[in-house]
């Protein structure tokens, strides 16, 4: 079996391999180019508890071609390269524990063309979701996949994200139709298309989706768009505790019900979330429910969403139509992190994230918060439930080093919990540095060899964002 | 540059490495090891116009450990593996052209689990898609991926199959969760899992997906099921021309109606499925539409998808809930591979298979047929036109010599059509033989280049299905 550890990178480039690399890259990128302190702190990971690892220097590239500029002279240096977005992943992505080049690339921000007619378009890495929608907003069209944050389209790929609307228009696997990356060796790859579905050889759209920029960076995407609901239903409803929410969330998916958005929040977060975002929700484990349809439809799929609520002692079901109602709810959901972190100034949160088969969720969350009890956090849960998909953000003083063990202690617990669920130890935020310890308790050996083939046959100099998955 | 030549099988193994391989295997599978020229040949490509290239023996295993087993004896001998299940595959997925072991997995045909608050189940790779659809019956939920033939799961799941409902359902690249997989040292691997969503490594499922046995043989699947609908509206839409029929279509989906079915045959395949399949349909284009839902919900949309053939000269769109007359529809789509062939007694077919985007179709199946027409080919045309996915079965004499360059000659200007269109070398019967010389044409040479690498990672003897894909 092929060992990772036998290739991986176990140490920092020489700094005259980092020199000499740094005065390549300078006639060519100018002030484009920046070894500023501040500027590589930034570029290092700072939402999560992760450590801050800065890179050695930051380009800011404007083209593919620039790009793979860059990864060329890493490559004849033997310095890692790190893709940057927007810095909003979860895991350590964009830390440089080995130093290196993080490749900016919120510059490559271009909406390059909207195919009205096959509902797709392709865009630029850099280009934020939410900035994607502003310009869609006149087609018909949308682009659904949420995360939390104004994430890159191209970090939201490179971590296989997903968010509140999963549950009905899936993740970034699923809405990825095809991807322009530059691999290790700088050369510039073409996957997929524009059809909607293929045969043809394999799969390198999926395997760089969710591969973190270890496999070589994407510079372009084709992106499946799906059309604008004609009417929207949302509203809030209480439950007298998570496993009734749990179990009605569970009775709404098998009955078919197509919801678009179904969200638990316990009564921590809505507390957090009352006192961020000025709402005056009952405190008591709530979902967040949307539907998208007819005006009829999303009409008939509240009503019919409040009765199966009722039947688990849920309700009232609170819904409307009007969009900025609806607005405000949905702000207060996606500011459910920092909602969580006003409840402890100066503390840090680890956003933590499992999925199980739904058919456990109810359990896994009810341990889940006895668990947190027992070991005394302060750690609201909110979830994607529709899919099984929850987080739990533990707060803790990263200088305390008693309660950093708890914290840690209390993150493993959960994703073994989850594990022997049939779930898995990252639904959505992908591995990065975070979850590295755990894959190997998700996979056999013969699978974490297969993974290092696979990474070793993309990157045998292991310059590609070195240090995250394996 | 990964030269794929530079490592690919290029000749038979010695034939006392065979018959070294056999005298292992003889004494561990007895009667379930065969040499006898009938039965190889029956493992060899037979529907289509593939010539038949029979491998050296075939071993019917009965389990895991057996495939791994057989795999690792193989590697052992330098001698190729190829996986089989029915044999329908239509690009000569199952030839041996360098000899080798076809392991027959039809004996592997067990539903080994069903959950049905999951929607999910776990079968071994032989069982059928019917034979899984009789056993799902009770449970109010299906498999709703249909390739025309009954083929196995692990084969579908190998060619990346679909079929009719994929415009509402998606593909085997959508439902498989999860995999067991006996790579090319005999190791066992698993992917996926069972939760909905995962962000956990590498998609190693969507890369054995479409892989075609080239990079491991399947053992085990994980499938997402769909519920059954409550209720199915069916029928038949006659059109003016196949523009008319292609351009409704492309207003159906842009829409947003949720068709479940939406299928094109032109006038010559309507003639040869009303004498073969016994059915008095008028003789023009044709759209074969299905709607899953709510009984009042799936009447609505026959009527608005009436209104909008007619607004493209459609029509009258004969439509109905009777469960009878609709399967007898459907077996007739089904079986039009089979009612195409009757039109020539004695003549061979190839079904091709090229997928454009949506907005392209109606001047893609336009073109073809003219090119039909030109090349005095008898090629009815079939297709799963939701997706932009459209079959021609041109029929030919494989002893005519010029005829069989005539059809060939069609078949790759068909091909460079939907390249040049945004589209596909093929939607869904994968690359096998038939493909491989348009992959190239599809894709840059660096990423052909990561095609190979990825196969000599997995496969560095090359001993899993040579001669496919690459």
């Amino acid at each position: 079996m092929v060992d990772a550890a036998a290739f991986r990178r176990a140490a920092r480039p020489p700094q005259s391999a980092v020199a000499a690399l740094l005065a390549d890259l300078a006639p060519r990128f100018g002030q484009r180019l920046s070894t500023a302190p501040a500027v590589r702190e930034q570029h290092a990971n700072t939402v999560t508890g992760q450590p801050n690892q800065p890179p050695d220097a930051v380009v800011y590239a404007l083209s593919t071609a620039e790009v793979s500029d860059v990864v060329r002279l890493c490559a004849g240096h033997d310095v890692p390269v790190i893709p940057f977005g927007t810095g909003t992943s979860l895991e350590g992505h964009v830390n440089a524990p080995f130093g290196g080049v993080s490749i900016d690339l919120s510059g490559m921000d271009q909406l390059i063309a909207v195919h009205v007619e096959d509902l797709d378009c392709v865009v630029q890495p850099g280009l934020t979701r939410k900035r994607l929608n502003e310009q869609l907003r006149d087609t018909g069209l949308f682009f659904p996949i949420d995360p939390g944050a104004d994430a890159s389209i191209g970090g939201m790929a490179s971590t296989r994200a997903s968010g509140t609307n999963a549950v009905r228009y899936g993740t970034m696997r699923d809405v990825v139709l095809g991807l322009e990356v530059v691999g290790a060796d700088g050369q510039v790859m073409r996957t997929g298309g524009r059809a909607r579905k293929s045969s043809a050889g394999y799969d390198l759209t999926r395997l760089f989706v969710g591969a973190e920029g270890t496999l070589g960076v994407v510079t372009e995407l084709t992106l499946k768009l799906a059309g604008q609901p004609e009417a929207v239903s949302a509203g809030v409803c209480p439950f007298p505790g998570v496993r009734a929410a749990c179990d009605a969330t569970i009775a709404t998916i098998q009955s078919g019900l197509p919801v678009a958005r179904i969200e638990l929040l316990d009564a921590a977060q809505v507390a957090a979330c009352n006192a961020y975002s000025k709402l005056a929700l009952p405190v008591s484990p709530m979902l967040f429910v949307e539907f998208h349809g007819s005006a009829a439809g999303v009409a008939e799929q509240a009503e019919r969403f409040g009765e199966i609520a009722a039947e688990f002692g849920g309700g009232p079901f609170d819904w409307a139509t009007q969009a900025e109602a609806r607005s405000r709810l949905w702000q207060a959901r996606h500011d459910a992190y920092w909602a969580a972190l006003a409840l402890r100034p100066g503390a840090k949160a680890i956003s933590t994230d499992v999925c199980v088969p739904i058919s456990r969720l109810a359990e896994c969350v009810e341990a889940t918060e006895a668990d947190i009890a027992e070991t005394g956090l302060l750690a609201p849960i909110v979830g994607h439930v529709g899919d099984g998909n929850f987080h739990t953000l533990p707060l803790f003083d990263p200088d305390d080093a008693a309660e950093v063990a708890r914290m840690k202690g209390f993150v493993g617990r959960l994703v073994e919990r989850a594990l022997a669920m049939g779930g898995t130890c990252t639904g959505e935020h992908g591995v990065g540095q975070g979850k590295a310890r755990y894959l190997p308790q998700e996979f056999p050996p013969a699978t974490m060899a297969a993974m290092a083939r696979l990474k070793r046959a993309f990157d045998p100099q292991d310059i590609m964002n070195p240090g995250k998955i394996l």
